[in-house]
């Protein structure tokens, strides 16, 4: 049974946990393998920042952050990014915790929600997001290192509310 | 005789003069017109962010400031922003810190610079960048809401260095 709820401050250490496994692998985020304990923390829950947890009985198993992509005149349009612990991938979290952000979001009052950073490699994180109603509004050439792949392209994903 | 270099603690009245001015406009950034001095000081000069002047004899015309577009595996891409004082338009500052910009880009070893935020309406900003070598690369709906036009689309534009 996976319960999504809005984090609190004893939920940090299951978001670190598995902050520094996605950042590790090299393959989806920009964040660097060296990103300590309190930068990650400012990222994923510092205001404006809305952190949120995916758990399966008291085991943190996702977590998702949601903000304004940008102040003032852009903050209508959130901004959201999703993290699944590897061990509990394949069962639907992602897409579970996606819905809940965009709920999440219309109850903030944001219209649209975009990506910014969603690498071309990650495929079914794409698939994912565009079964989720986003589509791709741009790709921008080479700007992630990929840890096994290189310079590899980066799209920008946008759906409206 | 217009001069681009690094600023140093005692040119931020000058950029806050310029910054101000330019936002109160709500045609070409997305921060707020209540933004306050210490958060724009924040947002143009804090590290990793480095900003520039133009100056004109000993008065700013205009500013820019230059930071990576993402931290970590995205770290070899520049972003840049421009201010020129809506009293020295149309005299080529723009294009003279643009220039710069790419020059100090690469001395820092950027690979790269994107831009994520160019407003669409904003015509002779992209005409500019484009005679600089940036490619629009993506072009996101109705992310901005211009003070007079409303909801307005936004283009991501991107150049190798």
């Amino acid at each position: 049974m996976l319960t999504i709820r809005a984090a609190n401050d004893t939920d940090f250490p299951g978001i670190w946990t598995i902050f520094q496994q996605v950042v590790a692998a090299g393959d989806s985020y920009a964040y660097g393998a060296k990103t300590t304990r309190q930068e990650a923390r400012r990222i994923w829950t510092a205001a404006p920042a809305v952190a949120h947890v995916a758990e399966e009985g008291d085991r943190v198993v996702g977590t998702y952050t949601l903000k304004p992509n940008q102040p003032g005149l852009g903050d209508h349009v959130a901004n959201c990014a999703y993290m699944t612990h590897p061990d509990a991938r394949g069962r639907g979290i992602g897409g579970a915790m996606c819905e809940h952000s965009l709920a999440a979001a219309r109850e903030r009052g944001y219209t649209a929600m975009q990506f910014n950073f969603v690498v071309a490699s990650n495929e079914s994180a794409i698939r994912l997001w565009q079964k989720h109603g986003f589509a791709v509004v741009g790709r921008v050439p080479g700007v992630f290192r990929h840890r096994l792949l290189g310079p590899t392209d980066v799209l920008i994903m946008h759906r409206t509310l």
